[in-house]
């Protein structure tokens, strides 16, 4: 077990119960506050851990890094010094955390280096230079199918063989908070030949967790099963907001492209590869048998609870469905094996988003178009209004962590609230 | 017309005869020497002008230009001060060259400003934040759906509607003269219900032109036809490399993936969009309408004839295909407008493909794909060797140029050797 997993770690930082930010989590962000610009902080509690402070006090002395790494507009130089590199500060940070570690405790340093999570502006972690978004759910991918063809039919002929992936837009990534505005674009109603130009009538949300880059690859070279996890900061909750009308309309034959790429929202903190360690589970059984370079050994799914709520204008949360990360039938390393066997080179920051991740029960369905059937069926809220598809004024908030032996890693609101069309 | 359009126009800098780079071109790239670090520079007849050295001597002052703005790996910087701003250097630089200008012709300066092509090395002119390919040949998507399903319905019903595209790998775009190895991946051949894991059998090039731009946008922000040259940077010549085999596994829901982001090649020097406003014509005509979104007024197509050579292994270039620009169904103007309807954000850098520019008539085709009917009719070379599709030590060179006036404003090449997989 890796030393800051240990359960039974307690830090001097108090913890609410409950807290998606134990110290057994130790996730990277980028925070700015009205007095210090943007820079990295670890959360703990209901605090940031201001690594720019810390570093430069020398609280992270004899770890080798570069003057400056964590006083940044982005993670990407430190994700850059790999996975190894990024386990050493947090175990270093989990050391100065634990309650019998007495160099920031009892130190005046304590209040500074200290932020309370109020009074944070949370910043895109990364600056994304290539975005890919998989499709790696059985169980959403046969969903679809079941719509779009039939349900004997469902899954195309390639899917238990590869895991299917597309590129996504990158310039259009924001973090949590950031509101988006209607997307307007081409539809066609079923009653015309010709389409019509208005805002989307079917905007729809994604329940996906997507993973973070700490390595590049030069063209040509691959990535196998095994080393990819050498190449995996981190995790974040990842919504894939789609346009299912626009969608609909253009996909054929190149995929979707103005359906999605008018904003995705990512979770601000990077919660680490490390951290879920403990999490990991086994996968569904593949069958067929994939080819070689997709074989893996051991337990590479992880057991995270997610859950979605629909916030409308001025009323409450609503759950709408709860999955789970381990339903994927595809897993991280065989997404990297796959997306670099022909020799397409990784880079730093890249995010590689799971796809929808929907479980067998229609309460499990990640995203609207499953969960009312494209339409058929309504989403009944606390106020007493119906859902159909996302509606001006609603905020979509992803939530998850995973829990084991008492300790609750978690991911933090990935939230978003959907403007009226400019 | 552009002061530095004037065919009249003659430098004192030796210009050879169907050279790519006359004084009315001045296309802007990213050059090393053996002694001189990345820079921009300036093609001029068989030398680049280095801007680094012009812009510190004083040679640009007056301009406002940032210090330093060249001494820099990319154009991005130079790019995001705008349309006019790279305008105003296009004069200035075609002022400094003109015949009648002493200021560097009878300088000593002029021997360390002008630098031998021979001995630069050109790099990636931009880095590529995001891109875009289109598919906005209508002979190209007419023979490709001919192909995968019947002539009579070839074009799917969204094509004359809307300029198809779809977001493609930026990592792996890289500058002319780079080799690339052949890729490996899924293949699934007809005789079998699995798929195999091998090195593509159908490996092929795609004639493109790409536009990179030179502004950014707000989320939620649209460009409209009209504006959308403001953000168009200039031109270069695209190599969509196309594994064929892989593509056709793979691409059904979600669009090409690893059968296309091994590699794109582009050709280094940015030819301005002002270098070749005096080359504009009609594009074809639309039927249908296309909706107001994408209406445009003027001549919005180009005029470039493009060419394709296969140098096999140790012989000579045979040319087997020329095409032209003109034919585009969808011009610039509408792809911009259409990729920033929905609210999409565009980046200093980006690139965005025209797709596989094909023309009427057999030999005009974009790609092996039509040349040879996927492999049904065979190319004779002239060393008497046949090709169905791309073999290693295959070189695939690019070349394009518009001529008017007696001016030739051209592209260099865009080159890229096969050699066999790893």
């Amino acid at each position: 077990m890796l030393k800051a997993n240990n359960p039974t770690l307690k830090s001097w930082v108090e913890i609410p119960k409950d807290s998606d930010f134990p110290i057994q989590n130790l996730p990277f962000g980028i925070f700015k506050t009205e007095y210090l610009s943007s820079g990295a902080g670890v959360a703990i509690g209901n605090h940031v851990l201001d690594l720019v402070y810390v570093h430069e006090h020398g609280y992270l002395d004899g770890l080798g890094l570069p003057p400056g790494i964590f006083n940044q507009k982005y993670l990407n130089d430190f994700f850059a010094l790999g996975r190894v590199a990024i386990g050493e500060v947090r175990n270093r940070i989990s050391e100065l955390l634990q309650d019998n570690n007495e160099e920031l405790k009892f130190s005046p340093a304590r209040e500074i280096a200290l932020v309370p999570l109020s009074e944070v502006q949370m910043q895109m972690p990364v600056h994304v230079p290539n975005y890919t978004d998989f499709y790696s759910s059985e169980e959403h991918a046969t969903n679809v199918g079941s719509m779009i063809r039939d349900s004997k039919n469902a899954l195309q002929p390639n899917w238990k063989h590869l895991p299917v992936g597309y590129h996504g837009r990158a310039s259009s990534i924001v973090v949590s908070g950031t509101p988006l505005h209607r997307p307007k674009g081409q539809i066609k109603l079923p009653e015309s030949d010709l389409p019509i130009f208005c805002p989307t009538r079917k905007l729809d949300f994604e329940l996906e967790v997507a993973f973070i880059s700490c390595g590049e690859t030069k063209l040509g070279q691959h990535i196998t099963t095994q080393d990819a996890e050498s190449y995996i900061a981190g995790f974040v909750l990842f919504n894939d907001w789609s346009a299912r009308d626009i969608q609909a309309w253009e996909y054929v034959p190149l995929g979707p492209f103005l359906g999605k790429n008018f904003g995705s929202t990512i979770s601000p903190w990077v919660v680490t590869l490390d951290a879920l360690i403990p999490f990991r589970v086994r996968g569904p059984e593949q069958v067929p048998k994939v080819l070689p370079y997709l074989t893996m050994d051991g337990l590479k799914n992880f057991d995270i609870g997610l859950e979605v709520f629909l916030q409308p204008e001025g009323s409450s949360e609503n759950s709408i469905c709860s999955s789970n990360f381990k339903y994927m039938y595809w897993n991280v390393n065989q997404q990297l094996a796959h997306h670099t066997i022909n020799g397409c080179n990784i880079q730093v920051g890249d995010i590689y988003g799971s796809g929808t991740i929907s479980g067998r029960f229609p309460d499990s369905y990640g995203s609207l178009l499953e969960l009312t059937w494209n339409g058929q069926r309504t989403l009944r809220m606390a106020d007493g209004s119906e859902r159909k598809f996302i509606e001006d004024g609603d905020t979509i908030i992803l939530r998850g962590h995973a829990e084991k032996d008492g300790v609750r890693i978690g991911f933090g609101d990935c939230s978003g609230k959907i403007l009226p069309s400019l």
